[in-house]
């Protein structure tokens, strides 16, 4: 050890971790964590941590979220990336209709990040958390040799059989929540420059892109409504995720462009650059937004409940075809669409889809 | 995507991760890991892993493991890699005496590392689950900007209350499963060379440093016998990892150094190197034995009983006492030894205990 102590909270913005070394992070973590919610009987201090299950079905996901590759530091502060770590795995746990309960978080972290840099990612990972009615647990910190890294792990439940993503069937509609292309257009503003757009769309394309909403609550109606036949969250894009269901329930899909519902400050962005704000909405990624598909006749139902308890809109843009059909994007006169490229972490910027040098990965579990 | 897929298995050798792209990466994974064990309801293939919980306790735990922070691909080879990453957290459910269960493994992988070298990764994460009854549930795949990363998550479960760090009272005895240094020395061979030790010796210890042995069936006897009273498995090193019980618990120890056990073919290498064994089985790291505490009157017989079972030794090497004792390490004359510092990630080498400039860390929780 270092023989550093929990540093002076005046000091602390400039205090590195070498200087306190890493017994005093932890405790500092520790001290700000807490004993942790309902139904942990033992958070941070022990080998492992350790919860009260309910007896029934658990869901797993792990998500990594590293410096350069899903964000970078110019662009996001400190919190936003500790919320949106966090974010995402309660999205995965939204994508099965269940519950968000415990986190583990397992931190590299460059050894000259200051004390209060780490407060801040803690901050973040909390606001989350609390929204949410996550407990973070425990973790682990280690010395990052370059860049800033997270591995967030989430625990779930869910109170019945989960939403997955193979269960969709020729007929059944397809639909989203919310609206899309927001997160993309607030990348390209970022890595890009805002353009001619009016000042309050960039202000929340960009906090799309930040601050991603995870459906928690809309998960959990469209699950519990058993109308759902298939569900994934959309963090890859919308053709690739999509793309996810039909390889999963092997059946194809025709998407009406028209009925997307494309995200507001997207368009205004997208018109300010002269772009199409479709590329966005479709081939971007990081909406995690719900996209499932649902008994054709239950559907629009299911779309006008989920809407009227969360006030989150619902649409149906399509229908699940048989597996031949592919995945078939047609415009208002039902003109196809080339499809483009999803995001791949192993290809090389060339090889990549339009605008997404840079973003997060869906889970390897899909 | 790049449209790669599955590739031939004859030039899998040196086809790269950028050749196949990552949902052929996916795909082979998940072919290979298959659908899961018992009680596991969906594996790799959705948003979240979904299992069956038993309705008991569970735990949580996660360690990063980092290349050239926790292993160098020059002194381990992939297989190596991936088994010890998945040991390290059976050890830390080992330590609270319960059961691993289900793993999740996230992946940050330099896009120029081979599909052979990935399958070797997994072969080594899947020895280690085949053998302490893990099922590899799901994960995450991302590129590496630098460097080979693993964040291993293992959810376990116990049966009745776990053995935390918390429970030691003053005349408790300490003891240790196993042999303590092996683990040490056989870093310090890596990575100074292996001097004019014997090769049996030489290569006993470093085996001991790539492939530890988490003490699963150990940990669930020290548990179900009821007489220990705290338990943590040794990753920082025996007084590192002794003073996380001490605090947690409020208590003072004093251990004689006599008593330790210091591994056979630590010892040699020590005598060849002309170094002291004590450095490495007091203050070297990853021997991944249980150090525990228990009712004075019954440790001797859980000690017997605990070798009886497994055939693992166990010793008694020390009383727990009050805090105001500290951590006291005596010779066999009763003379105090200085306690050299345990590892700490974010100091510098010069700070840094010794031989200990590369190991894994001990989890958050702690």
């Amino acid at each position: 050890m270092t023989g550093g102590d929990d540093p002076d909270p005046a000091r602390a913005g400039t205090t590195t971790l070498r200087d306190v070394g890493e017994r005093a992070l932890i405790r500092r973590i520790r001290d700000r964590v807490g004993a942790g919610g309902p139904r942990v009987l033992a958070g941070i201090g022990d080998d492992a941590a350790v919860v009260a299950g309910s007896g029934g079905t658990l869901l797993l996901t792990t998500d990594s979220f590293l410096e350069d590759v899903h964000f970078r530091r110019r662009t996001a502060t400190l919190r936003d990336i500790g919320a949106k770590a966090l974010a995402v795995n309660v999205s995965d746990i939204a994508a099965m209709g269940g519950e968000p309960r415990w986190a583990l978080i397992a931190l590299a972290l460059p050894p000259t990040l200051s004390v209060l840099d780490v407060d801040e990612l803690y901050a973040g990972l909390e606001e989350t958390a609390e929204r949410y009615g996550v407990s973070l647990v425990g973790g682990d910190t280690c010395a990052a040799p370059v860049g800033l890294g997270l591995a967030v792990t989430l625990v779930g439940e869910v109170d019945g059989a989960p939403v997955r993503r193979d269960g969709a069937r020729p007929g059944d509609a397809i639909l989203v929540t919310g609206t899309l292309g927001a997160a993309a257009a607030g990348l390209a503003v970022l890595e890009g420059g805002p353009g001619p757009a009016p000042a309050d769309a960039v202000g929340e394309v960009i906090r799309a892109h930040r601050r991603p909403t995870p459906r928690v609550a809309e998960g959990r109606l469209i699950r519990a409504s058993q109308a759902a036949t298939a569900m994934i969250d959309l963090s890859d894009g919308f053709s690739t995720d999509l793309g996810h269901i039909l390889a999963e329930s092997r059946v194809g899909a025709l998407v009406r462009l028209d009925a997307l519902p494309v995200a507001a400050a997207a368009c205004q962005v997208a018109r300010a650059r002269g772009t199409d704000v479709l590329t966005w909405a479709v081939s971007g990624g990081e909406d995690y937004e719900l996209l499932f598909t649902a008994t054709a006749s239950r559907a629009a139902a299911l779309a006008r409940d989920v809407t009227l308890e969360t006030g989150t809109p619902v649409r149906i843009v399509g229908e699940v075809q048989p597996a031949e059909v592919g995945l078939r994007l047609v415009d208002a006169t039902g003109h196809p669409r080339a499809v483009r490229p999803g995001f791949d972490h192993f290809a090389s910027g060339a090889e990549r889809g339009a605008g997404q040098a840079r973003r997060s990965t869906g889970s390897a579990n899909g």
